[in-house]
């Protein structure tokens, strides 16, 4: 819990403003709604500026229309659905539609979607996301669908990788003035170290479960990047295209 | 083998009560009955306190509707089936049914339920089941079913994910007056150690399979929660809602 | 952090018997002491049941040292020091002799050494600890040192291992009437699962690192201990003789 | 390549009973018959006293049907089919067919079945192959079918596991009279520990891939295995009630 | 629990030749010595046919020579020290000494002894000890030395890596000739299954810890002779020489 | 980047027959196409002697069809499609109809196929490529038909698993002459080991996910390999029969 | 290499300031200087914002001396010298005091230096470096010394761990106020995820190699960080300081 | 074993220049000698191109001494000592002076040296080792020894990791003209995949055991090269140096 706003509370409270019944009560409930299957953080925005998405896996199509309505209406932040079946895009889109608002942009990252139902204002920063491979575009268009909603449009450089070294050197300009860089890649994940040794700009690196059986489902990359031998390239984990996108919302404006 | 009871065949013996070769038939035959396929073991509700369920995988439906008739007639103590199939649920219920019984409570947990044929009678404790996400649903539910077959009524607070602490401080109250906590968590499983340090109560942690790649199936979890900071926690295996009831069931009255 | 301490702490804010200012600094200053290298918890016995222990690896006798004494002179805890070298011993109990207190008992574990500096009072549970081999009897020590600081007299009974059951069989009296076994065995960890048969009381299986190469340094009963085919038994981490015996505490009136 | 043959071979050419040519062509062409996707090993049953089982997973029925009539045409030796499909066991009943020969025995082993097309002369060693559980039986089943064809007749015990070792010790006599003993479990394990402790005989522990998610799909059960405190006890790989058998083939007469 | 010995006392008891509280005391003290931190498995050749080794790492010498002391005094059985240090050796000599008897023979595996105070009386089975290389002759001269406790007369040929397939070609009648063969191979562990393609005898596979990086400190040997091609090869723990002789004096008369 | 034609460029931009601009732009574009998706490396043959080859998994049937098409257009070299789907392979060879080129070649490797759209012109190299069991045949039909594509016409030698040595060593001569071995193999892996102690050719190892649990999907027969005891074999990832075909290309002229 | 000064070049050679041989043996030499045993990057700094620190394992103290003698003389950037051991500190210091320099500020870090020879300026950014235990401080100072040299004046909060949330929580203004935050915890790593929680800033997570057996040497925190449920966290490897520190100065100005 | 001379042989036989019995010792006795604790594999250089290389690990100084001496007094071919002690080295090298040879050329790889006691006659082929880093510097130099004695003279270039590509672009040249060429890395490995990419000859690559806790002592670097993006690049086992120089002899005449 923010500590200025605790204060703030206490000093209502001393100020006679509020009993302190009422500031428990206020501690305890006001910054998410209870749906029973779900706690959902209309605060989130706020503390740390980026919203609460909706992680399809595990909830009923109910359970994501009820979320993504709530959502909808109890925050002004951006609102989106990841990793979602046609199913859950579907009942999250009445849902929007329940409150008079329009189906949500829809990105399709492998069998999954992410979906954007209100965005976030427009942001300055300049993020390039570079894929080793074609195999990396799901991961990829979930983390620029997942930008996108954050106010940002990434510039997507596909199939960059390392066994055609000049491929990549092409776009040494657009990476060199980018102000952060994803790098996607699965394999053997070396992208991320020549990436990290081509600028200066902070690099997040995701790894992919693409490749053959020596990939091991995305650990080798993960592996690869955590020891990469360009300093200062942070990791996040395997797939998560999501999360790499955050990162950038962290660190950039 | 139980030293008591032991003893007193022995002592039967000795009293001409039971010949030597009876007394050792009845050590071999009494605490279970042989169907072939398994071994039910009517004595363990005496002997642990808690009923031998019946665990569906592997089983086919026959089995599972041999095994809980058994039990039904057989023993006086609760009788559930676990991680059943439909086509189980249903070749069970008849069972059940040709017994004058009715078809048992089923719980849904994912793609399989827990079917709950005769309760044990209620019991006293306190007990909070607390998850991180929503998608830990389905093993909770297994978890409530469980814990209410035993004879308790527990509490269930969802969606307590530490990435908003102050949707787990709301419960704090609830959750320091516990007398167990079951914490269920995947991802990363942080949830438990954070409970750990907000109650003196015991805790046991039930890593879930749920989470992106480098979540590993529940193995992140689970050397999580086998790791975790705060002294005392215990821990059962991945998605093993039902061990983790059978646990509290050990420890509470 | 407590509500209903944060409740009181409004309540003389509301009451002007506190200000706001004086408040926020108690909410942050009140339960631990900054030693710069170490927040030492002294409410930690108070919200838990259970002292802070302070863990040998990774600090200094100097850090040893401040701790302890910081404990015995802040709290009223017990005391103790865990997994201690010889150095880091001698400083602690230098400090507890500058505060006129004796130098703790002593318990050796393999390479390294419990002590208690204070004990709790005794408390009237039965906890028996149950060693498969003569191998693992470092981490018993251990454990049942802590059990001592906790207040418990626990007994120990080594080498029970499931290679001759009659062992085991021999000391069925004594673990049927435990309140709590801790089972605490390398190798194959097949003992936690055999007891786990025997008691309805809470069982707490500690894996340890002994055992040739396939024992994987204690993974190999790690992973048996958490797939038992005894229902309801909790695990604690490799060789964790430590968090086993503040999981009894829990556990235990 | 058999030394005395090799020698016989020799003192044929000396004694001018064979050309150089013909010998050298008789070394390479004797002991198998190639199909072109496959060399069939007509030797094998000679040399090692056990049949080459024809393996299903990776062949086409027409792979299948082709080995079985090989087989039967080309040795007197048992013949018998391994994890087969639906398809598979058709295609080979069909060749046996062709040969004026019965179907097989088929013995059904979870989605995949066993057949014997002709099983080897009965041998008198006593063999018993004990269960941990229900969801073993699949294993079993073919351990069983592969020892019936190699000529034994197994006693099958289902259902002994350690969380009722009452179950266990009803059968202490019959696994204690055993040539020898075949233990399949998984989950835990533990059960081969505790039959390694109760009969002089040779014990070969099968880990199956049965059990919850720390089972780690048989490997928990397999480390357990190779770790057991019982001296002695041999392990082969998860599942493979097939070389458990021919494990037993090569130590009973 | 052995059966016989059950029914022969329990009859005892019906005769009048017992009264219970004595046969209870029976059941639970006869087969073993308890000094406290090992209980002496005195009943433990009887019951397996196999002495119980008293193991070195983890005890101390103290331990160590307790313990063979115990077993020399009260038993007639075999007697055997493994994985010794100097210390513990030297330790445990003096107490053979102290009861009259010889150092016992000390056969040097690595860093460690084998140490045999009392071996069995000689076994007639052909027994055939086979390394791949020279390294792996430490596992080999504790399963020697364990063999020749036990009774058999072992032949070494050392050093038959796959590598020069002739070198173990040229030893094919002593492997084909054998009752028995162990297999010791570390790096791939290839040698198992090459050696399983020659003879229908049993064979023990040990793995070991020799090998460069990928050789993964055995587990590399352990996964190939479980995967083995020549069916019902068995696999005993990583290293574990000790274990392979055992397994042999099960199998063998 | 080649480094003689960044030193042609240079002299023709001092010799005035190139701008600078022009330069960084040919250096930035010369070598690939971008389809959006994907980066065309036309360059590759020249570069590397081998084609890019358009690897399926990931890609869409038009991505597929796209980037054919622009090989068979924008190069001369061979162009093959691996791991495709029908539905791939459909789409791309509409592409080639499309330039009135004929549908491929087309190999199929269990659910995938290899297409040949043009193959490069024939090499002398003596390749041959040895399975250890049938069920490795799809791995070896990959790796055959892009040995093809790459203009070598390989011997297929099936089902020479080191359990009957004898069916290899028939092949010792044609094995013997070859200038380069691929190996490839599940299971336990083995068969490497023994060839490479048979040729002092190249021998690449191919491990395959075939076999029992133990063989870990492949990882078994991977560790194997790198762990061979015979020198100087080299190692390809898991099932990749198409990265020993490219490697065979780099060995031989 | 960087386009810009590639363009440049070419275009001093178009203009004849350059002739062609000298162009590529500029571009060739330029930016490093070999020194044999290493290649030292005396334009990584210019490059990459970030100085090419040196890494002491696995270089012999006069390796150590010359590659910092060869930076403090050849670039202006900070100069830094990491995981060194004491002989390598004493060396790399006799190469700057030969320069006329002093022996750099020296940190250490459990059995290794950080030793600054020549720091960055300063900069503005506030970094708040959080540990979980005491037992991380050895990670926390390497990170803070290079922090320093790089520029920043890091504040550390150590021993934080979320089993006293309190303790954490006391600090919550600092955190919230920090520009970036870097997180080191060993054992179950859960403090990132609640960090992550009560900051939009950019959060940096180490993981340690502390913990007891279950921590799997850094293993355990390292998925959790990678796992943890607060969106765009992201990590770098075990125990890297270094790296973390790194990081910061990619995303500060 | 090789069929052209079994075929002589076998034609001696007939001509009757050879007895049954002398043929059949022959086969057993001519390519290795016996000395109890290894079977020299005299034959090998003529069978492989290779000598049988002297392994240090697990053999005693004496063990050492006596192979090295059978190798020189018994072939005519190169004869190497690797990964030896310094006591293995000064035993070889005084049986080496026994026959009235000098000490042999010594190269010191971390620990431990490789000793070329007679390098083979010289060899044309152009081989470069590259390695990432300084600190696979002893790698590398067990692999230039042995190459060294196998006849090749190599070039190696040090440090040229990806984090600065234009260290390595330096050297393209160098790469591009090699007739093959060994890369040499440890922490991520990209090395591998970038010179790959870079030239059309076969390469070789060795991941090594350096870099921070998630290089996973080399099982990072070794699953990066596996699942190198660049086609056709093969691996040998973690620190294996001396096998890539075999591989090298195996490839280039």
């Amino acid at each position: 819990m923010d500590a200025s706003s605790l204060r703030v509370l206490i000093e209502q409270v001393a100020a006679g403003g509020c009993t302190p019944d009422e500031a428990v009560r206020q501690l305890r409930r006001l910054p998410f709604t209870d749906l029973g299957f779900a706690r959902v953080d209309l605060h989130r925005e706020l503390r740390l500026g980026m919203p609460e998405a909706v992680y399809g896996p595990g909830k009923t199509p109910e359970h994501c229309a009820a979320v993504v309505e709530e959502l909808l209406g109890g925050t002004d932040g951006p609102v989106l659905l990841t990793r979602a079946t046609e199913a859950q895009v579907k009942a999250a889109s009445a849902a929007a539609a329940s409150l008079g608002l329009g189906p949500g942009a829809i990105s399709e990252s492998g069998a999954f979607s992410t979906v954007v139902f209100r965005p976030a204002p427009q942001r300055p920063g300049t993020v390039v996301v570079v894929t080793a491979g074609t195999a990396d575009l799901p991961v990829a268009t979930e983390c620029a669908a997942v930008l996108g909603a954050l106010g940002f449009a990434p510039t997507l450089l596909a199939d960059c990788g390392v066994a055609g070294l000049h491929r990549l050197l092409a776009e040494v300009d657009t990476i060199a003035m980018a102000d952060a860089v994803v790098v996607i890649a699965g394999m053997e994940g070396a992208l991320a170290s020549v990436v990290g040794g081509l600028t200066p700009a902070p690099v997040v690196a995701v790894p992919t479960s693409t490749g053959y059986g020596a990939a091991l489902e995305g650990v080798t990359a993960l592996l690869t990047m955590l020891s990469a031998c360009s300093s200062g390239i942070t990791v996040v984990g395997i797939d998560n295209g999501y999360g790499a996108a955050c990162a950038i919302a962290r660190l950039l404006p």
